[in-house]
């Protein structure tokens, strides 16, 4: 059974209250409860609660101070874009595919739902943080929308075809938490072991916390996988204190 | 052949010129172009046209005085609705049915699509003029949606089936011989490190090339494992000849 209460929409550094605002309401409106704020803009988050008519779910939505702790309890985490940016190597699935996925994997683990800001939308490293990327199919020539309906269209088509029947899931998928540990570890292997130089920094990072999470590790695995890199780690930090 | 530019969008009395902006921006999102209010509350419209970054779009809107002039060259008149008013006897469909037939009707004649007013929705007499009813399906507590919102996802189902592009093959997968290797060097590693015995044998073997198959690793992604691997036994094995 699918299961909406898994879904947490997330607004990543939101200017305007009015969008924050405007979001909440779509939720509202298709039967979303679990809305996240990170580092909003100024008094953004404060303003769009204090508004006349702010909704019940806005007095319950969370702030975050980054998008890690915001995105921990999520076993998937997609992030919004209208552009097509091949460079960064994510998978892209319009609108209504993604949306089947999401929905899938609602009946067995929590999905994170990213949206950007305003102006210049997810950064990479945000997105560096996410298993694909989902594109609403807009125009070329016009592809940039209002926040509030990006998050709309969304959550509609996500409750769309609310009775179609969920994938059974294979095996629990590894929460955000842990790959953030696994590529946390394999970094520090990474620079232990000389592959990365020691002075490698975020872009580095990121990259390897892509490379983690196209690994679609289960939870069991990754367990596997924590115990396996925290050995390696301690092996190449012994050489270096020969 | 469906002609997206039969389509009429009809906001009658609207109130907030920025909800007039935010409806012209998603027309322009889903490649639709005629825009027609009806009596706009006070200056919403000058308002919603001299805005910073107003459209092209807004800027060719026509304003019409009555709602039967708006859609006089129309053989299609639709209304919106959040709520199921069966007193009106009108035949309702739901959004993705709905947004069909109008896709049909738009193969041989205009369409013209309404939406009423941010307070109280279409008139009784606006909705005397309407073929059926559009219903977005939203909850029955909190049926009442944002007017750009409501916009945006009537056009974005209107094309949502004519943008569905094929997907592009999934990455091409690491073939039985690199798995096979990224195995061996990883047992090695893990023996190396000590994580495995040094007499760990076929059944430790077996689980780690479970462990990497069930990776699904992409052929590209199978190089950078391999380079990773690579620099890890040959760190590790500098510990052990020290």
């Amino acid at each position: 059974v699918v299961d909406f209460s898994r879904l947490r929409v997330v607004l990543v550094g939101t200017h305007n209250p009015l969008n924050i605002g405007a979001a909440a309401r779509a939720m509202s409106n298709f039967g979303f409860s679990h809305l996240r704020v990170v580092h909003p803009y100024e008094a953004a988050f404060r303003e769009a609660r204090s508004a006349v008519g702010a909704s019940s779910l806005l007095s319950t939505a969370e702030e975050y101070e980054n998008l890690s702790d915001a995105v921990a309890d999520c076993s998937l985490i997609v992030g919004t874009t209208t552009l097509r940016n091949r460079d960064l190597q994510h998978p892209f699935r319009l609108l209504p595919e993604g949306a089947g996925r999401m929905r899938d994997h609602l009946s067995h683990g929590n999905v994170a739902l990213l949206f950007g800001s305003e102006k210049v939308g997810l950064s990479v490293d945000d997105l560096s943080r996410c298993h694909w990327l989902l594109r609403i199919p807009t125009r070329e020539a016009h592809p940039s929308m209002n926040l509030g309906q990006a998050v709309s269209l969304c959550l509609y088509e996500l409750v769309r075809d609310a009775t179609v029947e969920p994938q059974p899931a294979l095996s629990r998928p590894a929460s955000g938490a842990d790959v953030e540990r696994i590529a946390g570890l394999l970094f520090q292997a990474l620079q232990l072991s000389g592959y990365l130089g020691e002075d490698s920094g975020l872009s580095a990072e990121q990259k390897i916390r892509r490379l983690v999470l196209r690994l679609n590790l289960s939870a069991e695995d990754s367990q596997t996988w924590l115990g396996i890199l925290r050995q390696i780690v301690w092996k190449c930090e012994q050489v270096k204190n020969v």
